[in-house]
């Protein structure tokens, strides 16, 4: 670590990066490399002998390239997006040149400080209850990914009963969620243990948008309870995943509270646009959670990973999450004046994440941040609106955020050659490399999504990818009926 | 994100990280802040207007240097060390600079194959079995740290015996580890729902340099099988946390195979030293083992973090960590053609760190490599030499790797003041920001612990230490004794 070799170096990467985002519309947006190209590309043993860094740059062209899905691309619309920002990726990089492994205070103490001051900014631009702030008995902590946050609320919530319920009650725990909830929720139970049979995730249809009926979950319940079963945990969503479903938090909130059930909401996606004052209502009745989780890596320019997680009850994740080993003891630990991050989460060690973070919101403002938002929305409108002109096409849920899921023939009676059809014209867009879009299948039926959100896309990225679908769904048209 | 908005703050950045890295040794290592610090320095919410780069920069300078400890420093000598270089550096902006997610094969190939391959190419370094090359039914994934890698390994095994004993045995499994086990095993235990008093912590002492007795081990085996137990996991490591010890793989091996014990290999610090042929004895009867892991962002260059982790059996971990949602679905998936690495791990997203391991084994070459961690272990062998040259410390345990473990006052006979003293000499050598060093405790005595390891330090920064290790016990012992 030679520095003025790392500067020559760096600037070099710089300049190959800058140039990718000037030219990162002319490749395909998903890549279109078969299984195993990259074996047959490079040697099957690392060199004894240091390479050129020319001929790294050239392989990275040549060989890696070609085998990245462009998430950053403006023609990017498949799952959520994945931003990128020059604030952030200045994050990343002040982030790697430091280096520092903060998993207690006194191991880089503004590492931790910077984080729970940043999640309270964002925790204050949410509107969340002041007991998500760092100044009660709560607090903010960046996890990697939303499958990290709810896992960690998972086992707080568990092993808080089995304190109460006796260790050997693990069996009888019942977790509360709607089928539309992320796997993310299930992978959580798979890890901590939780029975299989004791997942309940409640059926949704379109009567409720795929939103979690209330009456439902209070049925389920009294129904667990009537089989001596606890019900200990559950889970709503502000933007599912398939169709940007909002889980009604107050009713969901209210029961939780009459049963004494831990109340998590996963705001992963949508939960960045309720910066927003005209969507924040999204999240009323947050005040009823126990713990709130939204991925500023999604839709808030912070690089990926920055999964941002507030709980009221801190000392419930770190009862769960301490290990206290010697080697790791230290003055202002034992003082308990400062926080260790490591108790709030799954690994020992974690990266400086919150100066992405930081210069997020310092170096756009939260005027900025909303109108990036906004435009995304009226983006998905505006494709909307494209879709409801096509009569051969149909829009299947009400738009919420910046989804929009739709179909082709939704008339067809033939449901099976419908799903295949819209299966077909996936792949047709797909394959081009124009556009990226993704799917989901809602009450049986193939569902194709177009999800707005990369940096980049404007109004023509939007008009174009239509152009590609609607070419794509007359070709499949013409040779198929 | 503007391309040329990019180019020009990202070498902006470039620079301030040069010039820090050319300043570093004038910054006390240790951070001198108190708790609180920094809230007293910023706002209390985030601005509602852009700030300008220059602010930015001043802040960082100001305001978070300060609470930084300097992992990167050349006096830094504390727990582990956690490497930065060149390569890694670069490695970590490409990774931000593309930032995807490559959570399944086709949302980057890239990412899953590059990780395959360099994985491969250190697993031979390390003269792994073929076993756990990609080739097989093995391989290599990068996990985020060794917590995890043991988490999903433990995780793997318990599903394993809890398929043929019934889900119900849960309180029945045992894990076995020495007493010097790293505390994420214990963390691993909690997460995954084994019973506290079912997780054996076998004690060691200095008759075996504090490596596992593979005697106590199958005694406690043994015991635990009359008692109706069910043995399903044991954690060895190589370079323990404390003091280097090496537990005997072949023997453990052998133990774990007679009983049918799933067997991990933790080292997470060493295993770095094995790729010299002269060190690779150290992980002889890995041959035995289930899963191996070591952390490349310790010692082998690559910025924090990137922790790699072998299994035999790679089905065991997917059918442990796997969910199918809808809305990932997609053909190469479903051809079974393409790895998940979703499936190999805790969290969903994941980023594309095997780049940044991929630059550090291209830039530096295997040799290179070997020459770096010689290197560390001779400044290591030449502060122990200084050590043992002043008759008021002792060397405790025999130095194997880069780590010295030592103490002031060896055989003063009243423990307790000899461990305060020790204890006030950390905190007077860290007080003086010239130099960090962490401690331990072995059979009740508080131990030192100076860890080379750092990319700058050289042999005249380890003499420095020396010297203020030395002037801070003479003002110790003159004014206590």
């Amino acid at each position: 670590m030679d520095a003025e070799q790392l500067r020559e170096c760096g600037h070099k990467m710089v300049d190959f990066i800058s140039d990718y985002y000037k030219s990162i519309d002319t490749f395909p947006v998903l890549s279109q490399v078969q299984p195993g190209y990259l074996h047959k590309l490079l040697p099957d043993s690392a060199p004894t002998h240091p390479d050129s860094l020319e001929h790294l740059f050239d392989d990275i062209q040549a060989k890696i390239l070609p085998g990245v899905t462009h998430w950053q691309s403006p023609n990017y619309f498949a799952y959520y997006p994945s931003n990128s920002s020059v604030a952030g990726f200045m994050g990343e990089m002040l982030s790697a040149g430091l280096n520092i492994v903060g998993f207690s205070w006194i191991t880089s103490p503004a590492a931790t400080e910077l984080e729970m001051v940043v999640l309270d900014w964002l925790g204050k631009m949410l509107k969340l209850p002041e007991d998500f702030l760092s100044a009660g008995q709560g607090g903010g902590v960046i996890q990697g990914t939303a499958s990290e946050a709810v896992l960690v609320v998972l086992l707080a919530a568990r092993d808080k009963f089995l304190r109460k319920a006796g260790k050997n009650a693990l069996e009888k725990l019942v977790v509360y969620a709607s089928d539309q909830t992320h796997s993310a929720l299930q992978k959580a139970c798979q890890i901590g243990g939780i029975h299989p049979e004791n997942c309940r995730l409640l059926r949704t249809d379109s009567s409720t948008n795929y939103a979690l009926s209330p009456d439902v979950l209070n049925d389920a319940i009294l129904s667990d309870i009537a089989n001596g079963l606890i019900p200990f945990f559950l889970c709503a969503t502000v933007g599912t995943t398939s169709s940007t479903a909002v889980d009604p938090l107050s009713a969901l909130g209210k029961i939780a509270k009459t049963y004494g059930i831990w109340f998590h909401v996963d705001a992963a996606y949508a939960g960045s646009a309720c910066i927003c004052p005209e969507f924040r209502h999204h999240i009323d009745g947050v005040e009823e959670a126990d713990s709130f989780n939204m991925n500023a890596h999604k839709w808030l320019l912070t690089n990926f990973d920055c999964s941002a997680l507030w709980i009221k009850d801190r000392n419930a994740l770190i009862q769960s999450l301490s290990t206290h080993p010697e080697f790791l003891k230290n003055k202002a630990s034992e003082t308990n004046l400062v926080v260790d991050y490591k108790d709030w989460q799954i690994p020992l060690g974690r990266r400086f994440r919150s100066l992405k973070l930081w210069m997020v919101l310092r170096l756009y403002g939260v005027e900025n941040l909303q109108c990036y938002i906004r435009n995304h929305i009226n983006l998905a409108k505006h494709f909307e609106e494209l879709v409801a002109k096509d009569s051969r096409f149909e829009v299947v849920t009400p738009r919420i955020f910046s989804l929009v899921c739709f179909c082709l023939l939704p008339a067809c009676k033939d449901e099976a050659f419908a799903n295949k059809l819209n299966h077909d014209l996936l792949n047709a867009v797909n394959s081009t490399g124009k556009a990226f879009i993704s799917h989901t299948v809602l009450s049986g039926k193939y569902i194709l999504r177009f999800a707005v959100g990369a940096p980049l896309t404007e109004e023509r990225h939007v008009n174009a990818a239509w152009t590609v679908l609607q070419e794509k769904a007359s070709a499949l048209l013409g040779t198929t009926l």
